[in-house]
């Protein structure tokens, strides 16, 4: 059986990455629940349940955002073998497990208790810091001696996204501290890093006539 | 890295779109649930969970109908770039969150509150109507300058979709103004507009000049 | 406006469908609880959930069923318009609503209740129904006239095709009045039908040397 | 009617398969839920989850790997007919209803109760056997007589790996009877099992006879 690592190509690859992307965002919404006593003050209800919508929102665009980067990645990508797609399970563990910190950190939130708000952006934060290290990891498995990669991508622009990948999981690790001191400081900061990823995303031009 | 934007073709972006499409409705018939006391009499609670019924077919068609609306836009898109792609993400927040305020009217309607089921409509409308506002952003940035389009589409057809699809949340809107007065009155208002659009699909000839 | 009908290609019909298809089915085991009391006596406990598994595994078959006669449909269905959309988005909505019918009914066959047992038998019949006849909906729009169909198919095997899915719904018919009288006897007659078609599926030989 | 046999070509039956396999993985996280009480200790409740995260973990990784032996099977599988739909299929209703196992196993775990965790243990080692054996039996339908396979494998190739898929259902087994005895044993089991996959999927080169 010479044969025997699995045979899996980066599209199927990529098209099961997407589906569980599409379903993990799509099952956070199952996790907002009206509180109990809605009826007597349905509008109270629904703005009390603000924090919700928040982590909700957040989490949502997080995810769009890791979807995005992961086919850049795939696209450059062009080999798969058993540990790549190894790690990328791990990858898709982290990512299909985020409605869990989301329903704890809105629950924590609208708790109004403030030890349980830092707990809960501590751990949602470490478990996006655990995601961006496997998503990480698939990357540099990928790309150092450019094994698994095609011709899209050169050694150079390949070391220059290890870099610049890296410092996802670092900019995670920042709320995350943040969190321990004040779970709103660290919803600010997540915005803040979707504002930038935002930015790093306009249409430039090759000639970078754009800042 | 002048290769800076991310590389998603329109098909995989149109595949990922239709699968959040696809598990927000499927996640609609999560939120019914038996009232208690079920085992007394389980016919008059099958019966009385008819605003469940009600809310989950409106919004199922409401859904395929954007869906569709959705495929022909991106049937009209050749080139996809971050600012799409998040606008796109915007969209998807919004239709994946759908089954969040369809339970929140099916509730309030079951519930018999007048002032709830008000609250619940306008509720259910507004985030029908920033999801057709994001929609129209989507088609707005596709087709000015007829930068991300491709040759299926003239200018003029895409400026009259840009007025057609325009058209989108004003007519949502008419339903979240009713609802702040009757739930039952804006309801009749989405099943007309389902009405509508079901008249507007009905096949026609090309040289068949029906209204 | 002529080009008026929504633009989406068969086979991007048949992928949605298939999505929610494979959602709806998934879906089916969160509506499975461990009862009450469960820590005193699990294994009593898991073995009282019977109903639960027969419920899952019916429904599970019969959308499989489904599934595999819809891909087959679409293989002779090579053109879509508005109208036959709208009649697959109607089929899809009886599809995804199976899994409250399938909680229904193994709720009442749990409760022990005679009465409510056959109410549920009905209301998961009834849904059967309806189901079938969208499906045939869709294939009489399609066939009539052999306006939609390609040369996979020829006037005579559509209308037998016609006969032979119109039997579907009237097959249903007999469960569900069955239901009315005994739930036990009405999931005798699903697995029956299950039966039934498995036969209808062994592989044959175009010059039948099996029966 | 020659032409009875669902027409269902093997890249839409893995489409499928793929999308329920990615849809059962992500409902695992539906199921863990904070247990009462957590206000007044957030980071002692999520401590307490471990045994829902461990059983999350070995659950998904599982799947992962019945969903790239499946790629890997239908890699060599040319040809589908009935029979085989009818298979997969149950192989799917396997695979779908593994999160109520799942779920019960964490929910023992929990409870601290010895007698509950062996019952749970023994009732997820059951419905993996029952999957390894449904996956088999699709092997084993689909290579006797080389009916349904390409020419990416030789007889004896298949024939190896009949052997080979066939210790699944036994090294399942093996935790299920354990877990008879210990359910932390055979979560153990289950660790050592996943390790040695991971080892088997190494990528090794033609050349390199490693063992």
């Amino acid at each position: 059986m010479t044969d025997n690592p699995p045979v899996i190509s980066t599209s199927r690859l990529e098209a099961f990455s997407d589906g569980v992307f599409a379903i993990a965002i799509t099952l956070l919404v199952i996790e907002i629940h009206l509180p109990e006593g809605w009826e007597h003050d349905l509008r109270g209800a629904l703005i009390s349940l603000w924090p919700s919508y928040v982590a909700y929102a957040i989490t949502f665009l997080l995810v769009g955002m890791v979807w995005m980067n992961h086919h850049r990645m795939f696209h450059f990508i062009r080999r798969t073998d058993g540990v790549l797609l190894g790690l990328n399970v791990l990858l898709l563990m982290d990512v299909a497990f985020l409605p869990f910190p989301t329903h704890v950190l809105a629950e924590a939130l609208h708790s109004g208790d403030g030890a349980a708000q830092r707990v809960a952006a501590v751990f949602y934060g470490l478990v996006l810091v655990v995601g961006g290290i496997f998503y990480n990891a698939v990357w540099w498995y990928a790309s150092l001696g450019h094994r698994h990669l095609g011709p899209h991508i050169t050694p150079p622009e390949a070391r220059a996204l290890r870099l610049r990948w890296g410092l996802g999981p670092v900019s995670y690790l920042v709320p995350t501290v943040i969190g321990a001191f004040s779970a709103v400081a660290a919803l600010c900061c997540y915005v803040f890093l979707l504002v930038v990823f935002c930015f790093d995303m306009r249409p430039r031009r090759r000639d970078a006539l754009s800042s």
